[in-house]
Order: structure tokens, then sequence, then C-alpha cells
């Protein structure tokens, strides 16, 4: 019991000597081993508090990063195929192929189209109004009955989108 | 000057309160307020230093996480291409192709190949021995003057692998 009288004098002495301290910070007194002791206290609080806040900021911003690399991680092989596609269209459209190629043509084309579509990749659409985010105009033609204004009269060739993202603009006749 | 005096009163309290607690630790005394500042920057200064370790290894596995996404990111379309490659080698094989189809075919051919060794993706080497990493016996046959014994006499379907991973084992022929 006298041990505690004791550290509760002493208590009572280090307040008393903040409130001093705190009085006269404009002589600049030495600080008190408690004071000290407290500012590292608080130093490292703050640290640390800043530390976890960033640890956290750091994780977000990895899941995201890896989300988005799992998104779109097929755009550059994706981008590569799409010229095959375009070649076996063009084999597609030559005459007097037999039953047996045009056949293996086409599993090549569906296959083809069902490993992207998988990943994310489609076709942009094109039966209706110009589009300047999805489309590249490369030739106009004046508007009929079936192509009003502003509609796509024709297709020259199809364009590629992943997910949201543009791969590559259709390039199209637009009626005007 | 008297308020320093009373400091380094305060301060030698403080050391005598530590040491007489100290001395009695069994018999669990209160601490002073020096002792819990004390321990209070401790367990902050320790759980700022984790917190820090922490979030180096928290970045340093989000790189790698990053990289491996990004080495094998054309894993799944690449593995999903590869039947459109087989049926692209067997459109070729028909008879009575005409020039033009068998250019447009071999030219799809090639720009797939293309596109997939730009991604890492290549073919299972089957010239040497039988390895069963990357291939699979589907037949043996007996062994020759060409085809010793453990080496592939011939290839049903071509193996892929993704940098060192396989995709696909080659099905080949043993001769022993």
């Amino acid at each position: 019991m006298a041990e505690e009288k004791q550290q509760e004098e002493a208590k009572k002495e280090d307040v008393s000597v903040e409130e001093t301290s705190e009085e006269t910070t404009e002589v600049a007194p030495e600080k008190s081993e408690l004071d000290l002791a407290n500012e590292r206290a608080d130093e490292f609080e703050n640290k640390y508090l800043r530390a976890a806040a960033e640890m956290q900021n750091i994780q977000r911003r990895a899941n995201e990063e890896r989300q988005q690399l799992q998104k779109y991680r097929s755009q550059d092989l994706g981008k590569a195929i799409l010229p095959s596609l375009d070649n076996l269209e063009r084999a597609l459209a030559v005459e007097g192929l037999t039953e047996d190629v045009k056949k293996g043509l086409e599993m090549v084309q569906e296959s083809l189209i069902a490993a992207l579509k998988d990943e994310g990749i489609e076709e942009v659409p094109t039966d209706g109004e110009f589009d300047h985010n999805f489309h590249m105009a490369i030739q106009t033609v004046p508007a009929d009955d079936d192509h009003p204004a502003g509609s796509i009269a024709q297709v020259f060739q199809k364009g590629y989108k992943l997910h949201e993202r543009l791969l590559r603009p259709a390039m199209v006749v637009v009626a005007e």
C-alpha cells in the first residue's frame, strides 16, 4: 500500500510537470521521460494506423487489378485471332468448295467464335444505327427505303469487342 | 530553472517507482504512468513494424501473382483454339483442294500458330525420345531401323504447351 501511495504521488507529480511544461513551451524546457514516452507512443500509433490503412489500400488495389487482368486477359490473343476469322470468311466465300471442305471450314469458324465468346469476345452488332463508338464509316451511300439515313447499309469487315471494350471497329458503309 | 529541477525530481521519482515495481512483480503493483506510456509505445512500435513487414509481403505476393496471371493469361483461350487448329489440319489433308482454298487455309493456320506463339503457346516437339511429361502413347509398334525402341514412330495429334506448362499432350505411337 505504501508503494501504491508512492506511485499515486509520482503520477500527480507527472501531471503537474506536464502542465508546467505546457505553460512554458516558449522557453523549450527539457521534456520529461513521460512526455518522451507518450510522444513515442503517439508517433508509433500514428505510424501503425497509417500502415494499416495503407495495407488495406494495397489489398484493395491488388484485388481490383487482379479482376481487371482476369477480365481482359484474352485481349491480345483474341485480337491476334481476328485476322484468321476474316481469312476463314473469305475462304468460305470462294465458289466451288466441296461440301467436305465447306463443312470443315465452318467447323473451324464456329469453334473459333465459340472460344472467343467464352472469353467475352463478340462481334459488334451492325444491324442498327451507325455508332461511332463501334463502327468506322469507310463509305457512304444515298439513303433508300431499306436503309434510312444514319443506318448501316453494308459491312465490309466485322468488328469485335471484349466485354465493353472495343477490340476493333466494324468497317461499314453508311446511308445518308 | 525551478521547473527544470521539478522535472528532474519527477524523473527520479519515476525511476525509483520503476525499480520498486520491478522488485515486487509478484504482487502485481499498479503500473506507473511512465510504464504504461512505454508499454503503449512498445506495443505500437511492434504493431507498426509487423504491419510494415506485412505490407511488403502483400506487395511482393501481389507482384508475383500479377506476373503469373500475365504469363498464363492465354491458357484458356489458347486451349480452346487447339481444336480449330486440328480441324484446319484435317481440312488441309483433304484431297482435291483448289490452290485458292489451300492458300486460304494455310494463311489461317499460319496466323493462328503465330498468334499462339506470341502468347508463349507452342507445339510439343515429337522428334526425339518418348517423354511421358509431354506425350501420351496411344499405340506401340515394333522398333525398326528408322524408329529405335523408345522413340516416337508416329504423331496422331499434336500436343501444345504454354511456356513450360503442358496444355495437352501429343498423342503418339511409340516404337518398342
